[in-house]
């Protein structure tokens, strides 16, 4: 059972949940936990052994806590995601294999694209595939029948697997803190379109990629995880697209595995990553 | 105040613990705790805001928790390191730096050498150096002298930072678990002498560093930190060696950062490494 | 085109190789050269605009270099693989993925496996699955019917992507150097079975992955791509093999890249390697 | 003996530099050799076994190239230094270690401070330290007093390690393609001051540091060397900057082996490493 709290920092917090715990012959197999001292803001993740129902925790721990404390117990085992995608094939793939051989640690419920190049190995994994092509609606009306089709699977995540349009405030406030984007350079260098022109206009000599979650203000939510890879001239722009692929690819496979274990916590525009 | 403790585990250990630290109006800023499961091992290391007295903690403690707990309370704030090396400079001249600057975390108290060239830059620095030749010595004669010179100093830790002779099982009981090692190779592959030289031979596309508590298993210690670069087939066996020198540096200057801010629990032949 | 030429060192080696495409107005894009000083050997790959004569080349170039120099011009531009699986997917899945989305650099003819765990990921791609057990048949007739399953397809490489079971030195010689396998270490470190597990056992802060050609010295041959990630005290052996999956399946990738680009040479033990 | 040669590409360059080479009996160990193609532009580094006057090779090997071409025969084998500082003493340490261990590939000629920290160590070390405060002067004066009292020395290069103002136009015109500067972050996120405190801000999971020449436009010289850590949400902002100084050091060292090996190519704004 994981236990997961985050709260006002005050003393005698760790004590006061660990003696819950005790008290209920609980034990702690792993904690984590973390205090930030700039925000006054407690962070906590606990393995206990054995199951505890939700009832007997909220009775025992929340009158301990302080009033905004968010606790989830026990968050669902198999978290349930869509997947976004525009023609990248390599992020989606990585999802889709894992997916297949349960190694996960999420189910695939579909995947949506704006073209139509990825259904055929949707379709091999057995994997429903959407088409909703953004060329002949609105950009209100894509939006709209994206979400639909996407609530209607009623998932916990939503992946943007090199989903190549930019999302409004409205979608972004629907799926809010759900929506998980890997964006194809080191955030927040190169931000916007086509960053490895960019980064290959620049000469530099690594390029990254970053997964985080997404908000309003673009390439701009919540880092959950980061990676870079060396480059150098002999690297065109084409070659560092073909390079990035792997640590996006890696990024991604990643965050998710952090995310769907129940081990980022997001505070503002930051997260505590328990890994 | 650092707190450490090492224990079998047993439930409600860290409810224990901090109900004593909370009760005491004791607050905790930051906690690492870890159970070994297949060893049955408990260890947790606490960040306290206040100090408080040996004592309290030993009346209030000790009773809690299981009799072979291992409890430190406190641990000297500045550790005292005496430095042995032979004719190599980088890992020395870095502890030097570090130690002129404060930003060691140690005092060096003396450096001792089978050889004089590192003589003249600890004098640059202020620090004693003993040239204590292995030439005209028996093997037991030098050691004896070795050891005679480092414990007038009365040292926490003794940094063998490229220090080449093989030391005896008396030696290494002399200091146990006080010697720490930088070994020029990513172990186990190429124990021994000249693992340059080996890996130069088998072709790797890596070398590597490690740092490790000595004992008596030559090179078997238990690992505090390791680190590999990228080598490939342009270099030689002494560019190697060149390239060796890097990490080297970085992982002996990681592993002391840890074991001297208390972050290394060993138990068998491991260690437990909060970072 | 690619020009590809190893041989004994002399004088003047690369002035009379581009001497020669100079006078046949042939116009050099990029060129790695390496000299080997230990071994007097030279190796140079030549990336050449216009496509050329195998007969010119051959007529003008062969006069000019040591009696021993081995030409490869213009090798297949696109080679074809066979791949050797026993129950690990991820290996097995990444080349797949890779090889149906044409970015493998190769053509994967079939797969065989000792176990039939992977048919069905084979089977859903289109790609040839010959299920070969070991179990009621000798060592000698299991190779023999993998051998001749492997030949029928004619493949440039053959590669082990987690194939548990030691080769024999007759199947080996079968396939010289073009046997290409992964190995769940940093080798040498903990050459043969079960590497994870002793690499918990002893501890090791990093753990690896060694792409290599296939000798009859079991984990000996020639080192093509090597990598390692941190790892610490909470991975168990089974945390190690999950992490060390994805080391594996990015050095296997990595390797193959290499090779399928004809950017590997082999001489004695050892790779040069022309990133 | 080096040679190094920059030039516009056309079809028979490499056949008539080593052709010229070979002709006069020299062996050439090694070369690196690259074409922009976008600008069709052709860099070569040979290392050729023995010297060579530079006038046969003037009268050789010039007729044969491109109007354009730049030469560079023997580059001056230990090159001069002249380090500028503020306060920070990690990458100034570190030079002055490797000068006096002459593992540096230069001659640290003097320090120059505007403030006075690091007198000491530079007098430790034997080497001359000017110390110029910016305070009581323009700063039109304070970088005339700056430049005479660099061009003394007449460096080779002249390396900001720390150096904590910013320069005019004027100044870096003085010395164009000579200034190398490490800027604590991975350029081009964070330009500018307090590039950890926007990184903190913007909760990266990475730290980097970047070596570069320096242009007029702050922070967007060519790009030498660049390197990135990993940091967690427990790294408050002086954390990142006590992790950033240990790539600071190692990314600014790597980038002068680089440059006094004569490595490093400067074309437009970017560089050609041959590492």
């Amino acid at each position: 059972m994981i236990v997961i709290i985050q709260c006002r920092d005050q003393v005698g917090l760790v004590s006061a949940i660990s003696g819950v715990l005790t008290k209920a012959g609980l034990n702690i197999i792993s904690m984590d936990e973390y205090v930030d001292k700039a925000e006054n803001r407690f962070f906590i993740r606990l393995n206990v052994e054995q199951p505890a129902g939700q009832n007997l925790l909220e009775t025992e721990l929340k009158p301990l806590l302080p009033q905004d404390a968010i606790i989830t117990i026990n968050p669902t085992p198999e978290k349930k995601i869509v997947v976004l995608v525009t023609k990248e094939y390599h992020c989606l793939a990585d999802i889709l294999v894992r997916n297949y051989f349960k190694t996960l640690g999420a189910s695939v419920q579909a995947v949506v694209g704006n073209h139509a190049v990825l259904q055929d190995i949707c379709e091999r994994f057995g994997i429903p595939f959407h088409h909703i092509s953004h060329e002949q609606e609105s950009k209100q009306h894509f939006e709209e029948y994206v979400a639909e089709t996407i609530q209607q699977y009623n998932p916990d995540f939503v992946v943007l697997a090199k989903f190549m349009r930019i999302l409004s405030p409205a979608f972004v406030a629907r799926f809010a803190m759900r929506l998980i984007n890997i964006h194809h350079s080191f955030l927040p260098a190169f931000v916007g379109a086509n960053p490895y022109r960019q980064a290959y206009e620049r000469g530099v000599k690594l390029i990254g990629a970053t997964a985080h979650f997404v908000t309003n203000d673009l390439d701009d939510g919540p880092i959950i995880a980061q990676q870079t890879i060396h480059v150098n001239h002999t690297f065109t722009a084409p070659d560092m697209v073909k390079a990035g692929r792997e640590i996006e690819t890696a990024v991604l496979a990643k965050a998710l595995q952090l995310v769907l274990n129940d081990r980022v916590f997001v505070y503002k525009n930051k997260t505590v990553v328990f890994e």
